[in-house]
């Protein structure tokens, strides 16, 4: 074992409060929406710890992140109950003396008398702060915060759980605080460019010296079959940064080609109704084993109705003969999962509803009803235009994957088909 | 400040390895995942770190963990990229030889083999394993994981970010090791009951006692408009601890009355589907608003084929009047959004697909598109029988909760109807 070299503290740490977490019972948004804000503000944020409510393992907490981070964060444990013990630790922590402050105490009892409650004994536990810190009030709820220096260069700013008023105290007091003290100079910025249908290796391959590069960086993510690369520089402000990120995101995008759908909030299906749009086009859907999902996907996009007509979700094959007008000959001799069912779906649904688009879906979703000849995986799109030709793509997906994924990623397939066509 | 008493490392530590989560462009659903396992299978567990794709910063906290920890499991940072550095930094840290691994080699040749990629010198650093560990196998992509003892009393386990990737080899081969070497001696076991169409202020009202009880202890949660309530008591064994549990969920289950729909990985689309399946009945949808998103619920299920044969997307007014045979004149008078379309359109896509059951929705999703009239959030939900009555829902969401939520409580709502009539 090395020894590690030595560096001052620097940046922020987030250190969430709660056995709730360590259990497992709630997922840590605060921590997300609070390093999303860090990183938006510019504020450099290199650990986050979660600890249980236990005094001593928060004080361990304490000690560890003092020794590397210079700003800390808490969240939970500002409660009136006895595992509510945040601010008490710090205080101990630094010995300090932990008092009742009259402003707090003076808001929490008019807090009370609004809601017609009477302050237990419990309950003003929540005025008792640390000889020297600020109050960061709390405009909805009874848990007020702190900001505190307890020693030159470490300054600390506790927050109740509840995701609403942390995020109002935030706000309101946190982000003022930052600029103000000089911790908000400058802003970092994120541009995050999706891509779809080529695989995370082959697409870093491709880019390979934009990942190494110190600024902007690069770095890759793959999730449900998408590939992300996003794209991160520093700047005074947004538009700074932003000219930064400029000539890498224009040369990424020249490297992906027509992978790249869209960048940051972009969804596939969106991008594919924007282009409909444009075009004054239609679409319609028929669907096997996506049961709707790719309608579905359609019309998450609110104003969707321009483009979208609707469907058939033909799930037994009745429905695709008898709805669609797939041939009971052509079901009966090459199967529902087939080039041949894919093709007369699409041209059946485009034909039925009257758009200028069909697009088709039919394939082995698993964990079952796989064979030899036709694998958990295998999938078949159909898209058809009204008056035009046909187009069949067979996927063989990962069987492994399992029935979710095949299902979502033949949903995305299916789009950016229609999206290519449109290009 | 005080000096802190020492304290032997002990429990599991998860360190998350990723700047996305430093950044807050992910939430830490793997953290979570682990956090849930570890109470499940009695591990006791008391602190979390997150770290960026730093390796100074990754050792440091590497260093902090072992102080604290015996068990450290770390997820992210084993895929092919250059900021992929968990294991080489590991290797590193414990001054131990990083090398190829051929077991490891002949599987990711094995695997880009059967994918038709070839392996690049980048891909290969994926088969690269400090020395004494063993791979932890990853069933479904190529980033293996490993198991290691670099000390006496110290274990680590290394884990994809990639969540279907990090739960399988969890499963597969973590559990069993857990178990088999003496980490896992007494369980701790939850079983969640399932609510819906009940708020969760009026079921904490009904079950007040309950939530009291010191064991089992009894949570509420909710989430999408359904309640669930959490009992969870420890015992030396999984039938010991849900013998405890036994008389509060009969308890709980008597309270709910009919809202309780299910426990634990209990779907409501599955749960009618099993109800369908044991009457020997078939159900087909028509949906407007949702815009296939029930008929994507229902064959989440696999073997869902056996009750659902399909259905109608018709979101544009022409396709509820061809393919359902909703009343032009109907849709000029009292519009889409109406009972008497709810009505026709579940008697229609019931009479056409030749299904026991239709189910129909109508509604405004928003956010645009209400009127003083017709709100955001009305939704008519219509559900047919081949031979007999029709009953018609009128619901009204709170527009503020937006479109996905409407949406998603429509689907949820439509599918608990038809569950009560199945009943």
């Amino acid at each position: 074992m090395n020894p590690l070299p030595d560096s001052p503290p620097q940046g922020a740490e987030i250190i969430c409060v709660g056995t709730e977490l360590l259990l497992g019972e709630i997922l840590n948004s605060n921590a997300q929406f609070l390093a999303q804000q860090l990183a938006q503000w510019g504020v450099p944020h290199y650990y986050q710890t979660v600890v249980g409510d236990n005094p001593l393992r928060l004080q361990r907490a304490i000690a560890t992140a003092c020794q590397r981070s210079q700003l800390l964060i808490f969240t939970g444990g500002l409660g009136p109950t006895p595992d509510d013990l945040t601010t008490e630790t710090l205080a101990d922590f630094f010995g300090v003396p932990w008092q009742e402050d009259p402003q707090a105490l003076a808001r929490l009892q008019a807090l009370y008398q609004e809601r017609g409650r009477v302050l237990s004994e419990a309950d003003r536990k929540q005025a008792r702060l640390p000889l020297g810190s600020t109050i960061l009030p709390n405009p909805i709820g009874s848990a007020v915060g702190m900001i505190w220096t307890p020693r030159p260069g470490l300054t600390l700013m506790t927050f109740p759980g509840v995701p609403t008023e942390m995020r109002a105290m935030w706000h309101q007091t946190a982000v003022p605080y930052l600029q103000h003290n000089g911790w908000s100079s400058q802003v970092l910025v994120s541009r995050t460019l999706r891509f779809w249908g080529i695989s995370e290796s082959v697409l870093a391959d491709r880019v390979r010296p934009y990942l190494d590069q110190a600024c902007p960086t690069v770095a890759s993510y793959a999730d449900w079959g998408e590939v992300q690369l996003r794209i991160t520089a520093p700047g005074q402000d947004r538009a700074a940064a932003l000219a930064l990120i400029e000539p890498t995101e224009r040369a990424l995008r020249q490297l992906g080609g027509s992978h790249c759908y869209g960048c940051d909030g972009d969804r596939l299906a969106a991008v594919v109704g924007q282009r409909l749009l444009q075009r004054g086009e239609t679409v319609a859907v028929a669907e096997s084993c996506t049961g709707g999902g790719l309608g579905q996907a359609l019309t998450a996009t609110a104003g969707s109705s321009a483009y979208f007509w609707g469907g058939v979700i033909a799930y037994d094959n009745r429905v695709k003969a008898q709805v669609l007008g797939v041939s009971a000959e052509t079901l009966a001799t090459v199967g529902a999962v087939s080039r041949e069912v894919a093709e007369q779906m699409a041209v059946g649904v485009c034909r039925t509803l009257g758009t200028t688009w069909g697009l088709s879906v039919t394939g082995v979703a698993g964990p079952g009803g796989g064979t030899a000849d036709k694998p958990v995986g295998l999938v078949y799109l159909g898209l058809a235009q009204a008056e035009g030709p046909v187009t069949i793509v067979e996927c063989r997906w990962n069987p492994r994957q399992g029935r979710d994924w095949i299902r979502q990623v033949t949903i995305q397939e299916a789009l950016d088909r229609l999206r290519h066509a449109l290009a």
